[in-house]
């Protein structure tokens, strides 16, 4: 038997970890090399969101490792937004209508350390830890690590993140490289809602909780241990902002008047805003994602969205899926199959890139619209008379994962012009014009 | 006397050397730092295009430094495109309707040398040729060149260029730091009319020549020693490209079915073709343009775009005619000057990047459309009859350099649709419904 190609990995996050175990399947020997410590041995959170939402994407894709079920057990469905408003007072929005349209939080770190697990338990994936990327060197093909390390490489793909060391060398190197990052004025502080008395969650744990106050919000995720993890996501600067709340008892004024039922329940809130670093939220968009058949940006490193659709480790695994469909064997013509990938995936992880920054806009400040709440009415409805004619656009997203996100993003703006001529001159579903629907929806 | 506060300023062309004129005025003295050799010394064309179109914005720029009539000395002014279709035919089509109306051809070599001659006369402006600038550190203010070489800075300024050293340091160093890089699909590749047999121009020299041909284009322009600049805008793959034209004779034979009539006045195009470069055609858009009160970008350097609106050295020059306006004097506030440099300028520079991008578009296609001349035409009829509520958009960025170029396209967008309305059903200026005309720009 011949020795098996080795193709080295950057970064063993959710989509690193993912990848390593379909490409070791697919007959490879996975170098896989870490920046940070072995997260499994030491309490890192990176700064990073502590928690995450896995839909139908991301599960297709765990499928491919055998891994749907072992995460299933880890997460905990959520089916629907828990709407708070100024009084405290709370309306519940499903995300879908069918029993299993849910989407389930799960803990990064119990994840992550789950698919580092079953990657190394493989035995043809090494996972490096503490070694840093510093470079990468198109023509001579050299990857070095911690500045002085050099490691030579036939195959390298860059799971490295919003961040990427590998992007950042083909930005220096690649002649017509198109390249986009962008910030939202707004950043993020992660809070936590501990678990109640008897180890019982203080709120709705088959929900997620929005606090949506128009130009900022605040969320909640369950987690297993039956505590919540809060997102403040919050302006940088402006009259109401991270920068105009000082001190600590700013903080909990602001929460006093803002999220009066969240502050009961967030006990060590000073503590927390006061220590919590403020988190960036970027975009990146670049063009092409592979050097030839030598290099590949994959997740994160080639398209970081932000995260009010839930979709960024879904789409990273989604990559995975499209991947491990173009790769037939161990004898892969890389460029072929590269620039297949980039090909297939540019167009979608764009469009879920702008769809996610559409969604911040919704969140924090229609969800608390009765129009919103009609309009989603009325979108469910539309979906039950005529299901082959109309699905909202989150469970486009959420619920249909073989649709690709710019064919659902496409779909969703025909539909909305749909919904916004249905709803102009109603207040509830029932005095929709339902013959009217079904010309507008036959037309499109 | 107190000691003058020293400007370190990147880049010695176009920007950098009125910039560097500007500063001394205002009582400063300037330490001017180029990568390359002392043009005036060396032949060198650094692989740009050797000539430009200097407009009204970047006389008024110039005005500030005194050098309006020295410029002009050197520049050939046009009155108007000369199209020129497949069999050779020609149609003029003037830029404006009053004498004044004209650009003004000019070398950027020569443009440049004369720059240069100026600030070094002055005593207070000293270049320092072939120092690159390969780093800048926030933190501590140091500037390196070529690797080794460093020099601590209180101020500096980036005129260094669509690739800016300067912008590389902040987008590694400054947090949130929105950048975005784009090329367009095609290419470019200089070629030379040379003057006739008696040193006389071969082709009317008072016009901006273009031979439109849909996906790409030729365009020429006149040089004071009566040769001409030809550019080919070309893409760079494709069935019709750059990549397609692999020997001279594939490019003569391309020469002669499409641009015949050029191809016989273009003697040496096979040897220009074999051995000119293909250059690139990049928009650059970042933001902020400047770290606190210590470095800011201009020109290119913050906000590089393509040629199709000759406004590239003009839009450069307009943010030196910017600076010397928030400019009092030795005293200046940096962080509040550049602050409010980046406020008025970004929206601008945005406007006329993607303006110059769809001039391309109606360059190379539009120009040779019917439509295109009819809607010309009846926008210089409006224009006449109502001075004060129609001026195209060409009039605006090249003839009104009082007005910010986002006002340009705001107002040019509206007046896009009136006129295609206006020339839904007719062939003819003369069959426009004048009084529906005043209507509609009455109401806008």
């Amino acid at each position: 038997m011949s020795k098996k190609q080795t193709i080295h990995v950057l970064g063993s996050g959710l989509v690193g970890s993912l990848l390593s175990i379909i490409l070791a399947q697919k007959g490879f020997q996975v170098e896989l090399y870490e920046a940070r410590p072995d997260m499994r041995r030491a309490d890192i959170s990176g700064g990073r969101s502590i928690n995450l939402v896995v839909t139908d994407r991301g599960l297709n894709a765990l499928d491919r490792a055998g891994l749907r079920d072992k995460v299933m057990e880890i997460a905990t469905p959520m089916k629907g937004r828990m709407l708070h408003d100024i009084k405290g007072e709370t309306t519940f929005v499903p995300y879908g209508q069918k029993d299993n349209e849910v989407i389930n939080a799960v803990s990064r770190g119990d994840l992550n350390c789950l698919l580092m697990d079953e990657a190394e338990a493989r035995g043809d994936i090494n996972i490096h830890f503490e070694k840093r990327c510093t470079g990468y060197d198109i023509k001579t093909k050299m990857l070095s690590f911690n500045d002085s390390e050099h490691v030579q490489t036939d195959i390298v793909m860059g799971a490295d993140g919003a961040f990427s060391a590998l992007r950042k060398a083909m930005l220096d190197q690649v002649m017509n490289f198109d390249y986009a990052q962008s910030f939202l004025d707004s950043g993020y502080k992660e809070l936590v809602i501990p678990a109640g008395e008897n180890g019982a969650f203080l709120m709705d744990d088959a929900s997620l909780h929005i606090w949506p106050r128009g130009q900022y919000m605040l969320i909640a995720i369950p987690n297993i241990d039956c505590s919540f993890t809060c997102t403040l996501f919050f302006p940088f600067e402006g009259e109401e902002s991270f920068a105009a709340l000082k001190t600590t008892e700013d903080a909990a004024a602001f929460f006093k008047k803002t999220f009066p039922d969240a502050l009961e329940i967030i006990p060590t809130l000073a503590e927390e805003f006061a220590n919590n670093p403020v988190g960036s939220l970027v975009t990146v968009k670049c063009n092409p994602w592979h050097v030839d058949g030598q290099a590949l940006l994959i997740g994160d490193a080639a398209h970081a969205i932000v995260p009010f659709f839930g979709q960024g480790m879904n789409c990273g695994f989604e990559d995975c899926r499209v991947l491990d469909d173009l790769l037939s064997g161990p004898d892969a013509d890389w460029e072929a199959v590269f620039a297949a990938f980039n090909q297939e995936r540019k167009a979608n992880t764009d469009a879920i890139a702008d769809m996610a920054i559409e969604n911040y806009t919704e969140m924090r400040a229609t969800t608390a619209d009765p129009k919103f709440q009609l309009k989603k009415r009325v979108g469910f409805e539309l979906e039950k008379r005529f299901p082959d004619r109309f699905i909202p656009r989150y469970s486009m997203v959420m619920f249909h994962p073989d649709m690709p996100y710019a064919e659902a993003k496409r779909l969703s703006e025909m539909q909305n012009e749909i919904l916004n001529q249905l709803c102009v001159n109603i207040t509830q579903p029932e005095d929709v014009d339902w013959t009217e629907a079904e010309r507008l929806l036959v037309r499109k």
